[in-house]
């Protein structure tokens, strides 16, 4: 079992548009390490989200890790736009990759971190192959698109099968899940091996932003405990 | 010669992100009649701007008209979206719509007021069939996708001869014009005959919003004039 | 002014699909010159209704000319099979074929009239090049995808234009009209140019089925005299 | 091993569409228990055969449970139109679905049963996912998109494995095959793990339908007593 | 009327590609001023040709002016490599680019000339937004695909109002025509308006190359000759 | 383990396009008994290689087997053009393969070699199921669409499992490697299980090319005889 540190990563699609920088200052009071971004086109999901000028307003707001999750068709297209607006990391979904490896070298060519996701019911066995070129695998634990939607309980299994997959293939990447993430399940999420949290509606509807922050790591960190 | 009372419609594409509604309440300073949203979903056009959470986020900044102008490809699937997010007019283009006319229909059905758009480089004949049916024919001015660019000089002789469609056809819609519009040029594109003026970069990088907005507002009524 | 004898196409997508063949059997009572299919796949248009194989059925269940209308995406891959269901003409759409010229010419190749389609918001400079090459033109009057819609009444000056267009081009193509006709409005209809009545509703709805195709085209013929 | 009893599907792909409420009313008197409806639409295979107006009718002419196959692209946009047709349980095939979880839940929504179908090709691995949430795995033991061909022969080992599956699963859902199903195979074919047999011209081109589906429900038993 | 000297353009694609480079030796014994590259993607048209590589090898053989023609989907995502690989000119399809504007821009960007074709069922129309931006206007006078196709008589014609347009605008681009010249109908391709030839099979398979570049340009120059 | 000599199959993607012909004579000398065509289209992969006429030119030139690499989109329109242009052996991409197993069957029935590909980051279960049915695995050892990449090194333990799933399965095909071989990497990818090697820049940016043939042959067949 390798011993990450617990990251929470709030998704500003949760947050109020029409002040994200207030929003992202209220996560900052938290020391947040990560900020969660969700790109949507319309096309990979039934939503559109937004694009690059909205990251880099994020991004001026913080001094968080600028964490991208491309949901969208033809990612390759926008990886250089998504680097420059202020990316570290990009994310991409297995399904939307027919070139998956090339892909991942293209998002570090532009000196980002790279991840892969896979929706709900895509086996795990097609991020075999690349397992050990990413940096990060993110579970969705709901269907991309929207927020405020439930967590998908059969998530749980598929962490610790993608824990032993980590292992077997002595591979070094965070896992993440995405959706329907809160403080009911948070630890147990942990307990069964996330390492990053992403949390929309769970951080920007709390009374208070910070405080939520900091109970969510606390849960993720008791859960971590469980484990070792 | 129909006579509109020129409207400047202020595109958020150019503003700043982090505090979108202080942005727009410098705008209400200025009481503008309409704020133009441009979705594009990376398919259309090379670039992801915005959806409708930004648009309600946008639409409850301001008591103005929310023009809603779509640069996304099956934009049939995002009109009831759009429209409970606060739009007031949704305008689509008629390179993504095969058809048209149900199009249209679709959004006069959710009680709004429907536009079509027409790229640079497409004929005014396509949309000669739809002309009695509509409440606004935009005139892209620079091509769609990005913020900044120079206006089209040709776009002048294009909106003349619109003009003289609009009449020739006792038709009644706005005509509007998007892209590259500023204080040097402003005046002869309403002498050229638009009544809405889409307004990014001229109005969101000004030092003085409201002023600006009065300047452009000013100039626009001066074409007019020289047009009557 | 061509003088060009009426014809009632009754289409099947409004029959009794259980019976079939009984209904045509209905249709083949009143002397009906031609039977309508109207092939949708669910892509060009949002519906699907049915392929070559009811086509068949219907083709076996009279000796009417058969009339196949594509509603579909990339025709040119079905031309060979409708042609073998039974079809004597099949008509595709101008929104649907970037090589039009080929099309047509592999609908004669295959030994069989060949017709242009075009949506009711379509510009008919579109079929202009095509006009002396095809046996017919097909307005749709309205959206075309589902039974049961009110006819558009902007197609009246499509028509009238159409004719204009075609005695201007000494073209001599049938003019087909699709979409809401009815007993109400055939005879108008006619007089505005159309020679060919696409009737569903119309007449599998009723209850006299010979009765009514008679009726149709008694209507159909009025209007025809006061034009000539 | 499950104990489900054996269920003749009949497909009305091959029957004669000029009277398919008389051939539907051949299946009721072998007291069928399901009506199996394939919908084509020429684009995810290379046929069009029929939509949700046939479906109607064939529902309206037997009290069996309709179970439709939708060998469609975007399957999602089609579910409540199948729906309202009549369907008791909608199937979509993995090949279609990037969002399988959400179309599977989309159908649940509609209050239908919902399926799962893989082509011959496609590894059984992509259903592993979804295997608890699906009350039916259809596996295709024919490239989809005619009728009249011949039993893939590896078909067998494929049932036999899926059944595995559903035990080391503990899942609960029907197993279906679809494609050449006839007396000379079903035995061997319910021998290796299938529940539901969907037979096309094995019913339709008999010259006794009713009797021909109590021989092929009787070879169907025999071949699942072999396995208890 | 303008006076532009004629221009013989050999298509390579009627050439023997196991010897590319002593085929164009064969027309640099003719002076020829411009080799024809038709780029072909087998999405736009059913016939995938070759691409940059063998431009590359063609303008690596001559010092004849490189004129690309691309009948190929999303020919923006190529304007560079074919830059790279030699071209002085690039003509993408009306039918292909719903960005027509930008396309041009584009080329103009990577220093070339810029160019427009149509298809034999596209109307002139949809041209006339940016006759004034083009270096040159391409008329298939064969549907594109293939080499070896018969002259479709209705171009004599298009050439004939494509003239009168280009007077009508005062512009100045190059007319070219594209699809079975050969030394029968040149003479009357050229009296009809058009300035370059694309010529084939009739370059490639004649028995003396550089003597049938010859006879082509001088049927082409008595064309011209009779119009002024 | 299987004992197939090892093969040498020059791709032509690294010849000089301006002499093929003498290229392809080159290769012959070295009694080649493969030459390998990568065929692309500019939508499965990012680059347009080449189509069946080039491929002819080749086969004209050699009695080697050609080997077609198709790295397009929807493949099955294209198997009739290259089995005519003298493909001995088509190779499709699983990930272009919807119905697969139809593909592979429409390969036979033109009386060819039947090959699947797939990516470097695609799970070997994709092509599990159809493993019984197919002459070659072909794994890509660099991400397809150019010539002069790098050897992916997670090849060697891709071809170590995919020749245990040769022996678990019985099957017998032959292991293909296309991307990045050369005379440094070939004993090694031989051992690893490879029985045909795609070489390009290796083969024909050698200074002799016959004598580099020889040199790759004679490694392959050194790491095959440390395997047994």
């Amino acid at each position: 079992m390798q011993n990450k540190q617990p990251v929470i990563a709030p998704s500003i699609l949760a947050a109020d548009y029409s002040r994200l920088g207030a929003q992202i200052e209220e996560c900052n009071k938290a020391d947040i390490q990560w900020i969660h971004c969700d790109i949507m086109d319309g096309h990979f999901v039934p939503n559109i989200s937004y694009g690059a000028s909205v990251v880099r307003a994020a991004a001026k707001s913080t001094d968080a890790f600028i964490d991208v999750h491309l949901m969208i068709e033809n990612p390759d297209a926008f990886i250089g736009t998504f680097a420059e607006a202020g990316a570290g990391q990009i994310t991409v979904h297995q399904e939307a990759c027919i070139h998956l490896h090339r892909t991942i070298q293209s998002i570090r060519r532009h000196g980002l971190a790279a991840g892969v996701a896979v929706n709900p019911a895509t086996s795990l066995h097609t991020v075999e192959p690349i397992i050990n070129d990413v940096d990060l695998v993110l579970l969705m634990s709901v269907n991309p698109g929207f927020g405020g939607q439930s967590f998908i309980r059969s998530t749980y299994q598929r962490l610790q099968r993608l824990c032993t997959m980590r292992e077997e293939h002595k591979a070094d990447f965070f896992i993440e899940v995405d959706g329907g993430v809160n403080l009911d399940n948070i630890e147990k999420i942990s307990r069964s091996g996330a390492d990053v949290f992403v949390a929309g509606s769970a951080v920007f509807k709390a009374p208070d932003i910070p405080a939520r922050i900091n109970e969510l790591l606390r849960e993720a960190k008791a859960g971590k405990e469980m484990v070792i």
